[in-house]
């Protein structure tokens, strides 16, 4: 059974303001919540419609179906709800490869980026300011536990570049192909707005321009979905690393 | 002014039967439809809230704000919306490298697999039967226009694999890196379920079984989403096509 009070409060979570005031965000679904479970994530409240879950000892809270449905940004609410302490964002290790985005707007972008970041062993993800929140619950479902294995950091993201050394970025019109450039082995990569690419004030911090050439002929082919981008830039600078 | 049978008639194309007895799909929003006008697809009827779209004379329909958002099916109905007819498919060319499907169901993921078969050069995509429909409008809207440019054929893709000489398919337990396999330039590449990778039956046709390395330390990385995969196993093939 749910208060009102307890209602109030996990439906508050879906706006950023009060998960940044609460330090407090939502994970659903049996997978996703044992990810975070089993990793240094700090377990607040977790609910469920099974009484099997009460492993939870105090934390738990039987709730009905109605109550899961209300709670639930899920078309279909998958059995669990639980709500997390947000943790506090590690040192950024600066010797290994980073990557930094520069203002993504879909959460589905965000999370797809955070789970390449765990695929390719990216351990230190950047995020400008106005970058959606990693917390939002769309990202945490669809990163699908991997913010357990990636460090995320809000930074003003001009300043953080200053003080880089290799600031690398991709354009649809740079002359150096990705597949044919010397990549370094450390260094963090840019990735700009889905709609406008990476903003002016932090193209200048760039001093690697790349391109992923486009094999169609047409030159009408949209750029790539920037997840899609990620996805090639990480596997080409990984498959250069142990090329080395 | 939309008469009862007109709007009858394009909410019927939402659902996939309405498109198949009448062989017509709905695109969105004057980029993509400016790309279906620009190529060999065939403009039926075209509704707009704003007059200055009458070039298309008698196949225009001026509609209200209101009538707009009932036929659209984007949060943000977008000026235009558009019926085209669907083409026939083309022949595959067996000699160059195809993209095959075996039961994608996310409509996202197929657009965005539709956007990279453009990117990448690839001309065919073959997509089993039982793939989401490629004229499904989010797949149309997440395409963004690509579809001119990719001839995709719905088949029995077990039949068609066996008349394929290179199977080529990812798993996440094979031997053979991508990275390191040396790709043959022309063959089929088969990408799997969402949820349940390649099924047994088009497994079984596969002769050449490849993976994507894992550069994440823990093992408990989720497999990657497949347009991720899509977008990393084009691009590795592309990249080797250019050393040869």
């Amino acid at each position: 059974m749910l208060t009102k009070n307890q209602l109030k409060r996990i439906i508050s979570l879906r706006q950023k303001k009060y998960r940044l005031t609460q330090q407090l965000f939502i994970a659903e679904g049996p997978k996703v919540i044992f990810e975070f479970l089993n990793s240094n994530y700090e377990l607040v409240e977790i609910f469920s419609t099974l009484q099997h879950y009460n492993q939870f000892k105090a934390k738990f809270n039987i709730i009905s179906d109605e109550e899961l449905h209300k709670i639930s940004l899920l078309k279909t609410p998958n059995k669990l709800l639980a709500i997390f302490k947000i943790p506090k964002p590690l040192k950024v290790d600066a010797s290994k490869l980073i990557l930094a985005l520069d203002k993504i707007n879909n959460p589905g972008n965000l999370g797809t980026i955070i789970r390449l970041c765990d695929w390719f062993g990216v351990k230190d993800l950047i995020c400008s300011n106005n970058t959606v929140d990693c917390y939002n619950s769309k990202v945490v479902q669809s990163a699908m536990g991997s913010h357990t294995r990636v460090n995320i950091s809000y930074v003003e993201l001009e300043c953080f570049l200053e003080k880089s050394s290799n600031v690398i970025g991709t354009f649809t019109e740079s002359k150096n192909s990705i597949y044919e450039t010397e990549l370094p082995s450390s260094g963090v990569i840019v990735l700009g707005n889905e709609a406008n690419g990476i903003s002016s004030k932090i193209a200048s911090k760039i001093n690697i321009g790349l391109t992923i050439p486009r094999f169609g002929t047409h030159m009408n082919a949209e750029s790539l979905n920037v997840a899609n981008s990620a996805a090639i830039i990480l596997s080409e600078f990984k498959r250069k690393s142990i090329e080395r």
